[in-house]
């Protein structure tokens, strides 16, 4: 484990900036002392689009890649046309450093309140595929802006992708306690990406004896999203269905303000990226509103990529502590960001 | 209106023969006197599969034509290959009638507990539109079955196709008291379809000065549905998306036994199909356990389109006076259709 983090750090757009000042500060509490952090910020955002239309220069992706993790704060802006950062900037890093381990737990944590009624039990994790599906960019459009236009997006998927990640669940699944997995997908009309999704599931349980394996299409898993929450344990998914469950998962755990997540290339040949499942909520910024605690929890899973395992418990022992003791008094994004801080330290 | 009705009915598969039986049951009960009700069965689905390797023959088809409506139980069945009822049977009747809008109504009727803390007042409808996306059933597998395989899904979208969908959803809102329409897609990923939806949603909506609309990310309306499911009225959005949320708003509306819903084509030109929302449920088939209220709700809808607005409203009626007085005392498929049809006669 090397005894020096060198973290790029892109805060992005509205609340980005505040509540990844908040994820460094606890970053600093929790790290032992002789671990030497260096950060380097990177302008990347909607400010930048709009002063040099740039989204992400080459230079700075490559500069990208010399660092050992990155921490995102928020990417997006009404002032800028939809999809623009989105695919221009955080999904290019995604796929620039092949992150296709798009990890987002879900915990109810005490003292949280849930939308569903009677307090659930919710402790899983999604296993979201990061690189292929209907988020590689391929489709296009046929005279546009006419009323013959043909519109198309295209979903790929290749055995190679889904081997990886589903590999990966499959690992994750069975070091944890409950060890089941389920596959969301929509196998009875996505037939072709369904049969690929689900051979490559049954032939890799094999070699996962001790794993307890289900199936069910996605729109039957937002209903036990919803009904019974605790049925899950790890869930592998699409890219696009990931997207959709993680968020119902974030609202029902709590809200989006607790939701962490990590963009992971499992072998290290590019640096992961971690961020709050939340976006940049222009609406609330630069108000002190925001809730730092997907950032921070974010950290923690950087941390525990980085073999800092008990650092990252740590951290997630405080966020628990934390929410635990809320009495309900609002608090400024700075100050939940030192009571962690000091939890953390202490 | 016509003084007769020729219903096509597909009981189809598990507990779908029992919820028809009621929802005919009530729809008899419904109906004036004088007009006359005609059904012919149709014997479709995994029995059939299995006799004759038949999903639905092209005589079945045309005949299916003459009919003024269809109703439908279920269709699906764990003996069958999974997307081989759904394509060749189910999804092949939305196509060849054309059913573009795909009708979900959610309401949380009295004394219907929803998964939701604290009781919300939820009634919207989903327009979801049913002939296009990615349920064209085109795309394909190259070298399937090895390591090097590449699965494609195409999501297909036609100017045509989004602007009649559209168009019927802001005449569906306007005629609401509150007016508000949400179209729902995933415009910062999925560009090339989400700006052909959002322009024409866009360019519609000025015909409509007296409809408010907004727009949200799939993911993000996963989150509204559960923390504020009394903001939307109505929705209308893309297939695959449609589906989704369908699902989870049956759920958060009192769970998919009560959630009804047409496959209506508005121009006259093929039979509309209404079919409750829920699957062919094998596990409690022919135990007398299936709930048929989704069935009676769907059979309102077809009423509805057939231009019956007061015996829909009956029958609409009926079923929120049933949820109400109910005690908790658990009632057989048959119990609860008679009830509905003894209150819908009286
Ligand atoms: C902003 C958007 C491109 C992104 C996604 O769809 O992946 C976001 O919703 C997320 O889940 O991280
Ligand atoms: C059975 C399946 C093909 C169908 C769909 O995906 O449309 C069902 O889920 C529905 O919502 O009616």
């Amino acid at each position: 484990m090397s005894r020096s983090i060198n973290l790029a750090v892109i805060p992005g757009d509205g609340i980005g900036q505040e509540v990844v000042a908040q994820g460094l500060k606890v970053l600093n509490a929790a790290l032992p002392q002789d671990v030497k952090l260096e950060t380097k910020e990177y302008d990347l955002g909607a400010q930048r689009w709009h002063r040099t239309g740039e989204t992400l220069p080459d230079a700075e992706l490559e500069a990208l890649k010399n660092h050992d993790a990155i921490l995102l704060g928020a990417i997006g802006d009404p002032s800028v046309p939809s999809g623009v950062l989105e695919r221009g900037l955080l999904l290019k890093l995604r796929f620039a450093f092949d992150h296709f381990i798009n990890l987002r737990p879900s915990k109810l944590f005490p003292n949280t309140e849930s939308p569903l009624a009677g307090n659930p039990d919710i402790d899983f994790v999604v296993v979201r595929e990061g690189t292929e599906g209907p988020y590689t960019g391929n489709g296009g459009s046929l005279r546009t802006g006419t009323p013959a236009e043909v519109a198309t997006e295209v979903s790929l998927n290749t055995a190679y992708g889904v081997e990886r990640v589903v590999r990966d669940a499959f690992e994750r699944a069975d070091s944890r306690p409950r060890k089941k997995l389920t596959l969301v997908h929509k196998t009875n009309v996505l037939v072709y990406a369904g049969h690929l999704w689900k051979n490559t599931f049954d032939k890799v349980a094999e070699e996962y004896p001790d794993v307890t394996t289900d199936y069910l299409h996605v729109d039957a898993a937002t209903i036990f999203l919803v009904t019974d929450p605790g049925r899950f344990d790890v869930i592998v998914t699409d890219n696009l269905f990931g997207d959709i469950l993680t968020d119902l998962a974030a609202a029902v755990s709590g809200g989006i303000g607790l939701a962490a997540s990590g963009n992971v290339n499992p072998t290290g040949d590019f640096p992961s990226m971690f961020e709050p499942v939340h976006g940049s909520a222009p609406d609330i910024a630069g108000q002190g509103k925001a809730d730092p605690t997907a950032t921070v929890l974010s950290v923690a899973l950087l941390l525990r990529h980085l073999g800092y395992e008990d650092r990252a418990v740590r951290i997630e022992d405080a966020v628990s502590a934390d929410l635990a003791e809320r009495d309900g008094t609002p608090r400024t994004t700075d100050e939940i960001g030192d009571a962690l801080a000091v939890r953390v330290a202490g």
